[in-house]
């Protein structure tokens, strides 16, 4: 069963991202040490007590759906009320709106504990968390007030409905219609696929945000709006009106997450309604729907990430649990004629240590990820910086932790052994869910060409020199403390950097020479190797700042084990380009 | 839809491992060119027409048990029985026997195109050759005459039980009696777990190999005997007699290959027959019956890394299928707004030429394998030579090939986007498939251990130092060629040869200085850099021998993409291993 890692998530967020720093930004008394610990604890035990229970039953009832009602597994209903009057859904939500406001670092460190203990029931809160972040930065005062209180507190659950079958990672090619009533409404029309949690039991009124063309718009990425449909009409007084004219028409059968309705959502059919069309108000202006969308996609591209971190910590601790009980052969060095419990074999040993690292860098990036969005919004002085730095952090933050995702859950199965490929086990299910994290939200290869043709970039290449010169200190910080440990991880950190910095000046020096392609094609192993490198120079800056010398070994080990990967990612990205390329011709013929 | 790749698998075949060898030493006019051809063409025809259309409903339906029978998915009853009318289940089992005595190359090819078409299916009948060739080696004339032919022919199915709940990678636990009825026959009593096609309703006799105890065995792996139980004895006159008392208890739900019922045997529960326990006839001699399994133990290791190659070949096969149609966004260079076909974009390009060359790499050292094993049987002045050369290579073609199942079918999800995690889209199922094959048959860990503590040393460490210099010559060769893809590809080839021996010499002296522990910690990096070093020098081989340009540029393709990791594996085993062993310290406390 799962058990929230307070000190894991404490080490992350003071020791390696820096919440003090935050903190010190913050008004007075807006979070003190004592409150972060309360919600840490309280967190924690919500999840392992409350949420963890019910997941396996979202997983094997899953979400069903009949005439376009959906029903959630069973008890998820009661858990969401439960979770909701928690107030967990407004931790990080405006005031203004009845929401707590705390920063985006304490909310991702809640928000991994949520995705422990179920991916699929996390998820849903998720996505209101980012309808109301484009509600508020985009829509009207009137559609404000109408209904952002009620996505904060939980009582409507907000959905984002941008892909169609056409337009996946391309939502230029989208075609959903939204034609004017002439009263500053409109009609939607259009079919929209995996949208998650589109419809469900949980709250009486859904609040879907729906990316259509306006009549005149211009094809492409510049012609798309953003439009608010509630699945139930609102009245002035905020009793719900009637229905809109949009419904789930079925669910998709998924590999995981199947606790979390993946719907079709269909709007403007007539199914209800006096005339075809779902009513819908625009969010933002005319055409600059895709604008509204990025605005968020940061925070939710990071909250995926926390998807990964949350799935690996749960199959480590799974796993680990697990090698402490099974026996199976004998150590090397155990006394007896007994069998050894299998934690003791050093190939499981590799394994679970793989595991432990592997979550960690990733917490670490997606963590140090939040810290720069909350100091983006609060050390107003230095905000474009820091937003550089989310800019920069947020494909790292959501790709890599959610590749780790998946390799660390498929790691879990197999210290399982036999009984990792049964179900009832609960360690399959790991893997089952977290491989939807490195597609959605942007796959991560959009991803690493994201990092690649605009990240590297930014302030003209100097802010990732920087970011890598400031791990550097890091690094050379820990070589200095005379511990062994730490030396030898702060010498594989600088090589990975230098490792990095390489791979990212040769792939500039190819988009400044116009070879666009060669730096695409190097795209994905650098983003491997950049992740790879911070991560690593993170485990360090954490291991070094708590002079805890458990984790200055957890550093080495990283080091030691992992960050050599480096030295190859940087030769794939300095030579592997031309093969790939040349070799791409082969493809059409097989 | 699947297509058998002839032609690659012919390369494989011919350039990479070497069937006319094998070939020079059969029998004048056993295996002609012509055959070969005719039994791919046709294998090839069955996998894709006959099997392929049916492994949907495996995954969907499954099989199911009632009171003690299991109901296969429909149509696989007839699919089996066309199966084994076309021949197919006695290709490589002896003539004596009525089988057609070809060699495992042939057998290996063959049975790699089931596994593509459906793994669920095509690990019944390889579990059946596992126990003919048992019964073969080890069984009395008197249960050969009764069981083998029938076993051959198909009419009958065979199991494998090994597993006990306490006993899984350490058969030394096992705790099923055999008791000695008087009359030189047994009563078997226990439980067996995970037994693969335990019980169907393909055939009408289940023939049960059973590891058991007899009363005075001596404890651990020396005290296990191999006992034949028939699902119903059979009369002297080779008819049906009564239902012995062994049954189906349960199937488990699995992640994957849901076709194959994977039972829950009782032995000598009383359910059948006048007295409890089953009735059994000890196979080869008490006591000796874990090394009856070794004799067999290759082979079916053999058949497991097949899997991951026939499962990595479909999802490679689908993922550029899909890379074709599906349109999203311009690739570089593209001249029309229109978007592209997926194919074009450097990234997917990576993915699916990645899938590519693993899943061709894993091929070349399974077939390698099994070429070997073909000359240690019919080289008979080689024979000890290319014995250990099966010994040596068959740790790396279980593990690598299957470890690249999954990779491969993880990566044919993420080019299908969105669509890869919905169930319909068909490429999920081959991760939850591949999932289980790095796992049983010994999971690769201790594929990986095998390899380091009884592989390495191998005619005192030597048989590996002359086929690392075999491989050296063949990327020689490759540089004297003059073409440029050969010669870089022969010049990485080369540098990963060397990180091989250097770190599998470190391995041996690790070992011979008695430090077990560090070289057991160094396992499961030391077989990966094996197998990508002899996977890439093998591709380099098959390029050179072919005189292929494609293969050529594969070859380099393979070597800058995928071959650098050799360095860094290096580092993993010879520096990595002392921070595992004291990290490893801290997971008690976890």
């Amino acid at each position: 069963m799962y058990r929230a890692p307070i000190d894991d998530i404490k080490h992350a967020l003071f020791d390696i991202a820096g919440l003090r720093e935050v903190m010190a930004h913050l008004p007075e008394g807006m979070l003190t040490d004592d409150l972060v610990e309360a919600i840490l604890a309280e967190a924690g035990r919500f999840a392992g007590e409350e949420i963890a229970p019910l997941a396996r039953a979202g997983d094997e009832t899953g979400s069903k759906v009949e005439n376009g009602a959906v029903t959630t597994p069973p008890g998820w209903k009661e858990l969401y009320a439960k979770w909701r009057e928690g107030g967990w859904n407004s931790i990080s939500s405006p005031e203004k709106y009845g929401g707590q406001g705390l920063p985006a670092s304490l909310a991702m460190a809640v928000l991994e504990m949520w995705n422990s203990a179920s991916m699929a029931f996390a998820i849903g809160p998720t996505l209101t968390s980012g309808a109301v972040e484009a509600l508020e930065r985009h829509a009207s005062e009137e559609l404000k007030r109408k209904y952002i209180a009620r996505m904060v507190s939980g009582e409507w659950m907000g959905t984002m409905n941008l892909t169609e079958p056409q337009a996946g990672s391309d939502l230029g090619a989208l075609r959903t219609r939204a034609e004017p009533r002439g009263d500053g409404t409109y009609r939607i029309f259009g079919q929209k696929i995996f949208i998650t949690y589109g419809e469900h039991d949980f709250t009486d009124n859904i609040i879907h945000l729906v990316l259509a063309r306006l009549p005149d718009a211009p094809p492409g990425t510049k012609g798309i709006s953003l439009f608010l449909v509630p699945k139930f009409l609102v009245n002035d007084d905020g009793s719900l009106g009637a229905r809109n004219d949009v419904f789930c028409a079925s669910l998709e059968k998924k590999m995981g997450i199947h606790g979390s309705p993946t719907c079709t959502m269909i709007y403007g059919d007539g199914k209800f309604g006096d005339e075809p069309g779902a009513i819908g108000w625009l969010v933002g202006e005319p055409n600059r729907g895709l604008n509204c969308m990025f605005t968020m996609m940061n925070a939710a591209r990071l909250a995926v990430g926390i998807q990964g971190v949350g799935v690996a910590e749960a199959a480590r601790q799974k796993a680990i649990a697990y090698a402490k009980e099974r026996r199976q052969g004998r150590a090397p060095g155990a006394p007896t004629r007994d069998m050894s419990p299998i934690i003791e074999h050093p190939d499981v040993q590799r394994m679970l240590l793989s595991m432990t690292v592997l979550t960690q860098a990733s917490r670490a990036i997606a963590y140090a990820c939040a810290q720069a969005a909350d100091l983006a919004r609060w050390d107003r002085e230095r905000s474009n910086h820091w937003q550089e730095r989310v800019n920069l952090l947020t494909p790292l933050a959501k790709a890599f932790p959610t590749d780790m995702g998946v390799e660390v859950a498929s790691l879990g199965i197999q210290v399982h052994g036999g009984m990792g490929f049964i179900e009832e086990t609960g360690a399959a299910v790991l893997l089952r869910d977290a491989r939807i994290a490195p597609i959605y939200e942007g796959t991560n290869g959009i991803q690493a060409i994201d990092l690649v043709i605009r990240k590297l970039g930014l302030s003209g290449g100097d802010h990732v020199r920087r970011f890598l010169a400031e791990l550097q200190a890091d690094a050379e910080q820990a070589r200095n403390t005379g511990d062994d440990d730490l030396a030898i991880a702060g010498i594989r950190a600088r090589e990975a950097l230098h490792d990095a910095a390489e791979a990212g000046e040769y792939l500039l020096g190819q988009l400044t020479d116009g070879r666009q392609e060669v730096a695409l094609a190097g795209a994905t192993p650098f983003l491997r190797l950049m992740a790879l490198a911070v991560g690593g120079a993170l485990l360090v800056r954490g291991a070094t700042r708590s002079g805890d010398a458990a984790r200055a070994q957890l550093a080495r080990y990283f080091a030691e084990n992992h960050l050599g990967d480096t030295g190859a990612l940087r030769r794939v990205v300095l030579e592997g380009g031309d093969s790939l390329l040349r070799a791409a011709g082969l493809l059409a013929a097989m």
